[in-house]
């Protein structure tokens, strides 16, 4: 999408299962003929190393991810995760993620952002099977020190509110977020128009969560995604039948879906999220898309039941869908749009630059594009983790900014889930676990000091990369529009110089 | 289209009815609003200095140019001069141009490339009408100068056999060029897969002539867009009942719509031609976008009739013709194709860079994207004109592009058609009746080195402005595919090294 680098994270057993198979990583390399078969490839252990295997993977494709994954689990067992990629990917959409399944089997955890479904089709790669039955525990230089962090960082978790069990996380999901941001007054509302949305409460967590209360007839609390994890902030919409209507609902999701398009109806949201999940789309992405196209008028605002008709475009490949799928910065494009909350093509998540800060400078100067996982400033600006600042002030922020996204390259990098962040910000113990955590399994020696190094030096490699994929630090901006029109309800403009823009990374 | 910026040229009385008017350039600030009116300019002389006036121009909008010219002349007089842009300009198409009448209120001429019928439609202005009866003279501070400088320029003009009267611009239109190409297997056949069209010479000038000969019972020569042009190299094609299919199709527009189509039928291609001008769109985009179709399996190669349908949708603005109307570079994205003949999401005109390398060098290293009049060193490589260089050999050539390129903005600058080059390049007397005629008129005193100095100048600061528009000397590149798939008949890739590549504006 950015014609950049890209990262994109996601939970579940499949990131476990590779350390166990004792691979760091893997490299797919060169580009087949678009008329090669697709195939899968699956790595197993056969007792004393992975073992690979190919098996041709046509007849998967073309179709919903949620009708493949159980002839999967069928023909590979229960214990197998599974990376793959929906229509979106083979159609080569930039809007396409890549899949990954939860620890029921569900296709519903997504590497979403910036088209890396496309590119792992690109490969004619449909399925990266794991299964790392028989395979020793993953090696470690200190393991006493690796278990003392662990406790720490378990206790941190276990302690603060956000991170704790039925705490906001484990309660309502990332999508606890909505009112909270709402209140905020920066939760995106009809394409970036305004900053709180009188529809939040019907989409947010505690709604999702009281609509599940009333229809199971009992509370429901979230599942874990990935093996061990005690913040469990998977959440699953129930419909009145009982039946999962869609798993998980994002703070992201519920957003782009929801308060983005001017749409507050639950079910529908949740329709158009399996939809997204089923074709593979990445939802932040495709709801800034429909924002967009509801701004160039090809639909109305609120308008959800034309809003799942269009998704069912981009599922079809139609030549609309097609268009839709190319993403929030190239429908804007194509449809004469002024105002597109975009940046290097990449649809803006659910954090309204005009209303906090630091998330713009983030979402400007990212090597990723519009992305708030790459910096999320969102803990001191809004929740007031790691201590409290104005959201509504520039001052500051491209340090904090700057600060965020090198320790977030380190969290990345190292495995661990972003959401650890709440309690180790908060809980210096938390984080003293976190970092012997590392040094244990790695035997490296590294403190507080070398991981911000860790950090920066990765966002070095990825800078050097845009920069010779002709990505310049002059794309490093927000749009034009955010710097001239004030957002309600505080009426403010992204008054960030560039030049604040550009010391983020000066030097580097 | 590019996101940078941009320049086009036409011919027609425009620019000299302005220069009557004693304006040197309109500059067209701000933007209104999208919902605002559209309106229409003209331009009168009172007397004793310009007159403007503004009018309503709502009614002219989502018309042809063919329908709407008329209704102007008539409420105008056939002596005014217009400037305007048609549905595609409107809809924000980035395959836009804007058009202008030639001599006999023809709709004809465009600047055709990267989207500024757009970008005039962004600023709510439908026409820009020009009358300067009433007007005096063009002043000049040394008109014997001017005088001699002219008599020079004509006088080599009339005897260069491809500017002279019924010599190769004159009979066959630029479309003389096709059998050129081909014949040097620098003809981008079928979306750039091959250097030579076995359906050539039916799409030719030389066809035009014979076609218009066999049908009009006379040998047709071609007619001036300009007043006083002495080159005259506006064709136009006739139907066999002696009725005007279209005027003009150019080299470009034959090619485009023909050979890159693998399409020989010349009918067909004054169809596409005519309905581009209808629209108001850029033929070489359009023509460029239509490969990328037929390459993406949305229609085969050589169905001209499918091919006129998708420039139809184009017209109506349906996803499909939106979509594609967006450039070749976007619809490659769009449709995942992997062979896509674009520069900074521009297409490439008519002439294949792995057989032509200089002007591989012009397309990649131009401020304009993939654009052949920014530095057209087909004259050596091809035509022999200032000498010949072998087409296929790397030496030397980004000097030659650079130079091509600095000549090139100073003749855009003066308002010299592109065409003299010819000529000036072939004749020294040429050469320095056009400075003369410039000296003559501004009362400089320019020589052969400050014209190139002045064309430095002129992309230095087209330069700066793209690079503060994010557009990075990275962007300076060929496709990938053209690196490394050889292209018959002579089976070469580009092996131009960015090296030389960045050379071409080094320290600039």
């Amino acid at each position: 999408m950015t014609g950049g680098i890209k990262e994109a994270n996601a939970g579940t057993a499949w990131g476990p299962d590779l350390a166990k198979l004792k691979i760091r990583a893997l490299v797919l390399e060169g580009q087949p003929d678009p008329k090669e078969p697709y195939f899968g490839v699956r790595i197993t252990w056969d007792g004393e190393k992975p073992a690979v295997e190919f098996f041709e993977a046509d007849e998967y494709t073309g179709k919903d991810v949620y009708e493949v994954y159980p002839e999967m689990f069928e023909k590979y067992g229960r214990k197998a995760s599974i990376a793959s990629m929906g229509k979106a990917g083979e159609m080569g959409y930039s809007n396409s993620g890549i899949v990954f399944n939860d620890m029921h089997q569900r296709p519903s955890r997504y590497a979403g952002r910036g088209g890396l479904g496309a590119v792992m089709a690109s490969k004619r790669v449909k399925f990266i099977v794991l299964d790392s039955t028989g395979a020793p525990a993953i090696e470690m230089v200190d393991k006493a020190l690796f278990d003392e962090g662990r406790k720490k960082l378990i206790d941190a978790i276990r302690s603060h509110p956000i991170s704790q069990p039925k705490g906001g996380l484990n309660s309502y999901g990332t999508a606890v977020l909505v009112n909270i941001l709402n209140e905020a007054g920066g939760l995106p509302t009809r394409n970036f128009s305004a900053g709180r949305f009188e529809g939040a409460a019907k989409t947010s967590g505690e709604a999702i969560f009281e609509t599940n209360k009333e229809r199971m007839g009992k509370e429901v609390y979230n599942h874990a995604c990935s093996p061990g994890c005690i913040i469990q902030c998977s959440n699953t919409l129930y419909r009145p039948d009982q039946s999962e209507a869609t798993s998980c609902i994002e703070y992201e999701s519920t957003w782009s879906l929801g308060a983005n398009l001017g749409i507050d109806n639950l079910d529908d949201i949740a329709t158009m999220n399996q939809l997204c999940n089923a074709y593979g789309l990445d939802t932040i992405e495709t709801g800034g898309t429909l924002g967009v196209a509801m701004e160039a008028g090809l639909l109305e605002f609120g308008d959800s039941k034309g809003a799942i008709k269009l998704i069912e475009e981009m599922g079809k490949g139609s030549a609309l869908g097609r268009t839709l799928s190319a993403g929030t910065g190239a429908t804007g494009q194509i449809y004469g749009v002024r105002r597109v909350p975009h940046v290097k093509g990449q649809g803006m998540p659910a954090y309204e630059p005009r209303a906090v800060k630091g998330i713009g400078i983030t979402y400007a100067t990212t090597t990723m594009g519009a992305d708030h996982t790459a910096g999320y400033t969102i803990c001191p600006e809004i929740l007031g983790v790691s201590g409290k600042l104005d959201p509504l002030s520039p001052e500051g922020k491209a340090a904090l900014s700057r600060a965020f996204q090198a320790t977030t390259a380190f969290i990345d990098s190292c495995g661990h889930c972003l959401f650890i962040a709440f309690p180790i910000l908060d809980i210096a113990t938390g984080f003293e676990g976190m970092v012997q955590e590392c040094n244990g399994v790695l035997g490296t020696n590294w403190d507080a000091d070398a991981i911000v190094a860790y950090g920066m030096e990765t966002l070095k490699v990825e800078r050097a990369f845009n920069l010779a994929a002709g990505l310049s630090k002059e794309m490093d901006r927000v749009p034009e529009f955010m710097k001239t029109e004030p957002l309600p309800p505080h009426n403010q403009v992204f008054d960030i110089p560039d030049s604040a823009l550009d010391s983020v990374f000066e030097g580097m």
